[in-house]
């Protein structure tokens, strides 16, 4: 299951059921324990693309990457790379450097809460099929379409406007939500890199009425989707 | 350092510094390496209130409780639990039944972002003293007022307006900021409980544009702080 394999695991009821729901034909494989076989559907148990193989709670163990595995886990080929798409009258987000796996999953979770379909990531962000980020986008990552790209050099290519999220920008609250963009998110301790900064046609900042000296970067990600989101339609 | 000590743990050069700036009198000892202690002004040095200790990384490595342990740590001493308070004027957050440590953490960092000085937590929430909540609050523990209660009954006795988050509330953008009131953030999987629930004055929801099932907590937490707390003043 290491990144130079094909497949990546997903884990839990959660996970697997939003794999066969979204995504059904990547699913390579699905052991399961009997208590997650048994009460499902037999008709739509046999329309299932994967074979769920029934195994020991041992054999799970064994296989899971978590500390308390959960009844049932599953094989997913991975998608070959798509080139970094921003559709015209979507917003689309760009993540850069956001190294640690649990905010880029809970990034995509969020993005995929607030119908945003494409999230494009510098190369050294976190990789999506590490676990971690996998479990963490609770099923979102079966419908979110995700690349990796230099940022400096794509964004120019896009002819969208680019919302940056800054320290020294507009308020978040005093700009109205566009109708199409890239909103782009920054390393957790670094911010946006100088080189993407450079490109933003819009600088966004949350306004802080406190003495914290920083927001967890996801949190901040959530904070600037649901205000650029705002009002569009489902 | 377990919940039964009068004791807890910081950790890493940004969290002492927080402890140092904000609650140098809670400091009960610093255990810190050469690297920390050397370049760091001598007078500022001899006026610290708690003794600094230099000891080896080995040391350091065997007092930690992070995986990569950084430099510095300090035991500080637990303040009296105080009652719970919800200030007029001012936005409070109440938590029912937080109980990851990292959320709770999190929280009291984008509390702390916001300007709301106090935090009033169910008795299933996390441990404040946690070192994962710790660690998360980015020095927001020094800052913050947390108290634990029983939610249900504390809440009528505030005379507060009271912001509840659920799935069938009114959208986030159409309710004005309060001046004053309590914002109750519900746990990570089940909500706000039923007797919360009932309590509340305004329902408020996080409108959804895409297809992800929930928010994560922190970032549900943030996006209703930023709404709310838009305008005030710092």
């Amino acid at each position: 299951m290491r990144a130079d394999s094909d497949l990546f695991l997903v884990e839990g009821p959660h996970m697997v059921e939003e794999l066969l729901q979204w995504r059904p034909e990547d699913a390579e494989e699905v052991f399961a324990l009997a208590e997650w076989v048994d009460p499902r559907d037999s008709r739509r148990q046999a329309a299932l693309a994967p074979p769920v193989v029934r195994i020991q709670p041992e054999e799970l163990a064994a296989m899971s990457c978590q500390h308390a595995p959960n009844q049932v886990l599953a094989l997913v080929r991975k998608r070959r790379a798509l080139p970094p798409v921003a559709p015209r009258g979507a917003l689309t987000l760009a993540l850069d450097a956001v190294r640690d796996p649990g905010n880029l999953g809970t990034i995509i979770r969020t993005a995929d809460w607030f119908g945003i379909r494409n999230v494009v990531c510098s190369p050294d962000c976190a990789e999506l099929h590490n676990p971690k980020v996998v479990q963490a986008t609770m099923g979102g990552i079966f419908r979110i379409e995700l690349s990796y790209t230099d940022l400096a050099a794509w964004l120019p290519t896009t002819g969208m406007p680019v919302f940056c999220t800054t320290l020294d920008g507009s308020a978040l609250q005093d700009i109205p939500s566009p109708q199409e963009g890239v909103i782009v998110i920054g390393n957790e301790a670094r911010g946006v890199s100088d080189a993407v900064r450079a490109l933003a046609t819009q600088r966004v900042t949350i306004p802080r009425y406190g003495h914290a000296e920083s927001l967890n970067a996801s949190v901040a990600a959530g904070i600037v989707m649901a205000a650029l989101c705002q009002g569009r339609s489902r």
